[in-house]
């Protein structure tokens, strides 16, 4: 319990205290924070302020907070996160050992506690590398049969490793970012050369993101069971899609500007340590898994229940899907240890992508595209509306969370609206 | 003509001026510089001891010069690449307008001018993306009928569109880094479940590399005939590849750990302005392309003759392969095109792969898995010794070049040795 008021069910207990960018309007430089209720610490002020000299283990640390991203804090390494996120939370609790340091410190409150509504979120970390995982078995076999029949649905490598991609860094941006309608090839069934043409099948892809906290080196790779350790925390993630696009490029070599055109994150990045008991079993992989991707460890998989909303331009509201983060095959410590087997670097601000997360049943699906058979089959919106895919104007919106009450866990939403396209090639 | 001895056919010559990131023994901060004969242009002594201060056209950038990566150059803008490369051009000229600059400037000379083979390099820009085209006709036919067969070989997108794969940017590394063998899966033949192994079919990618110099907005795709303008300039590359590794994970979203550990580039950046005259026609393509990919400029790609040389750990040399840039079906500036049309933005410092650059004869081959025919007949190396793929040991060496004697330009090496696998995982 806190002494400051924090609404029942928040996203941002005193149980969390997840770490974001942001900026004001009376202070336009992005700097560091932590979302709690519906307020947020202005962590450059706080360190400003003196407020972690009351400990010296998170006072030596307190320099990180002058910078504009999450880098050099993500980069102390967990231990640093967890004195961190224990000394916050002693602050603002009812019963906090250092009363003096903000609980009853009028001018700090004043120059740090700043109302959530009141700041802008900006990226919270500089992003090295983004990869995409596809670790969601449901999706991978839903689109699978879509695009290649049920019987070629799954490779022969997809249960032996965590199949994935290297994604585009540059354009992962924060939740609230309007993204543009792409133009790109498409090839119209029947036809023997594309079009070049708005994209018609822009979807949405439900995923959880993962944020790199530490660099191994090139060459070693990271052992699964130390893999934890790299971990900084986690977002929710919306890797926009362009189905049509994707569809006539994406052989041999993966998806290209079917997915450049923009990743959404949300804005607070929820660590490792807050989310320690929101574990559960993953799908089960029958195989018997290589040496080097076998956990000591059971039950390694996130348990965060996610949802989706389509908010139409008239402001009609509708879940579209309801899921959970279980319905993965694999853990984010296999993926760090499969993506470095060859020797690959990861370095602090890398993100991961979990890939598209379904379930097996209707309602519970990732994506569009699998909710609608290919396309096939509207869904219906309230208010008598229906969509394939997404219409300019609309807004997609995730939301995610574990456990509930005084202590929540949550990562807020990400959310994004999508503009008609440039008139640009017409 | 220079006042500096400048060998004839040097890469290096006047009428180059490639920029690179160096360090010295006596000085272990990374700084730009150029290089000129067998000799570096320190530029951050070169701008400390007022060298630029003859032109305010060139005086008012010298302040990038005191940065440890190029990237704050590349950000001015071809105009200021111009600028400053042909105020270099003259200061080193017999007949320089500045002889008190350098030519007459014994200790100017001395605190910047360097021995090349003195010097360290670095990697010359902090790479943000990295994207690994396919522009290499030849090469992907002749690996898709090794992975396909000839009828699927080119897949149907593969003349319409630049196919191109999201690679790492981390693992990006300078000419003379060792590469260590990697361990991977590896599915044998015939077998059902793969072995984690070391890589047995190791390979060097012959390709161009090219650095980007400006931003697009994001959801601003770069018209073509506008994408000349993004060149920073340009690099040898070897894109190692683990043949074994990537033939089982690669579908269906493309190469992963086969490619991202370990990519090698050349030290010094040929600027795109140093290359303006050696331009060709590259690989004819029949089709009629989309208005996006079209040029107004004919014979757009570059011109640059390339060897591959294998020095063996007892130190035999033999040249594997002499080949052109020319064999691309795609130029820089339809790849930029191709890059942004859905949105993606581009930023200073993204560094773009050509493909694999093979020719249509024997020994022409970018990669060995081209010349062995899938690993089926052997290489003959000098001293009897024969490879199929890379050995332990093995040192491989790409250089490239345009033109010839005093106004040669030329790349310099890009260059690697193989180190045996780690014991990790035996």
């Amino acid at each position: 319990m806190s002494w400051l008021s924090i609404p029942s069910d928040s996203h941002f207990s005193i149980a969390n205290i997840p770490f974001g960018i942001i900026s004001t309007s009376s202070n336009p430089s992005p700097r560091p924070a932590i979302a709690i209720g519906d307020h947020v610490l202005d962590l450059r002020a706080f360190a400003e302020g003196d407020g972690f000299s009351a400990s010296s283990d998170t006072q030596k640390h307190a320099h990180v907070f002058s910078e504009s991203s999450l880098n050099a804090f993500a980069a102390l390494g967990r231990a640093a996160h967890r004195a961190v996120r224990s000394y916050l939370q002693d602050v603002f609790a009812k019963d906090t050992k250092h009363p003096e340091v903000l609980k009853d410190n009028q001018k700090l409150q004043k120059a740090a506690l700043l109302k959530r509504a009141d700041v802008k979120n900006h990226i919270p970390l500089t992003i090295g590398d983004y990869t995409d995982f596809y670790a969601g078995k449901n999706h991978a076999y839903n689109v699978g049969c879509l695009f290649r029949g049920p019987d070629n649905a799954l490779q022969p490598n997809y249960t032996h490793l965590p199949v994935a991609y290297h994604g585009r860094a540059s354009s992962v941006v924060v939740s609230g970012t309007q993204i543009r309608r792409p133009w790109g090839q498409i090839l119209r069934p029947g036809n023997k050369v594309p079009d070049l043409a708005p994209c018609e099948r822009l979807d949405i892809e439900l995923e959880m993101g993962m944020f790199i906290t530490r660099e191994n080196g090139m060459g070693s790779p990271v052992p699964v069971d130390e893999a934890e350790d790299y971990i900084f925390g986690y977002v929710l993630m919306n890797d926009w899609s362009a189905r049509d696009i994707q569809a006539w490029e994406y052989v041999p070599l993966g998806p290209f500007t079917s997915k450049n055109l923009g990743t959404s994150i949300s804005a607070w990045v929820v660590l490792a340590d807050a989310l320690e008991s929101a574990k559960a079993a993953g799908i089960k992989n029958d195989n018997e898994l290589l040496p080097y991707l076998k956990e000591k460890k059971q039950n390694n998989v996130l348990d965060i229940d996610l949802e989706v909303d389509l908010i139409t331009a008239a402001g009609n509201k509708t879940t579209l899907s309801k899921t959970n983060s279980r319905n993965l095959l694999w853990s984010w410590p296999q993926m760090i240890a499969h993506h470095t087997i060859t020797g690959c670097n990861l370095r602090p601000g890398d993100l991961f992508g979990s890939g598209t997360i379904s379930g097996t049943e209707s309602g519970t699906e990732g994506s569009m595209l699998e909710q609608t058979k290919g396309g096939k089959v509207p869904i219906q919106l309230s208010e008598g509306e229906e969509r394939k895919f997404i219409k300019d104007g609309d807004t997609l919106v995730i939301r995610g969370s574990y456990g509930s009450g005084d202590s929540k866990v949550g990562f807020g939403e990400v959310s994004g609206t999508i503009l008609e396209p440039l008139p640009l090639f017409k």
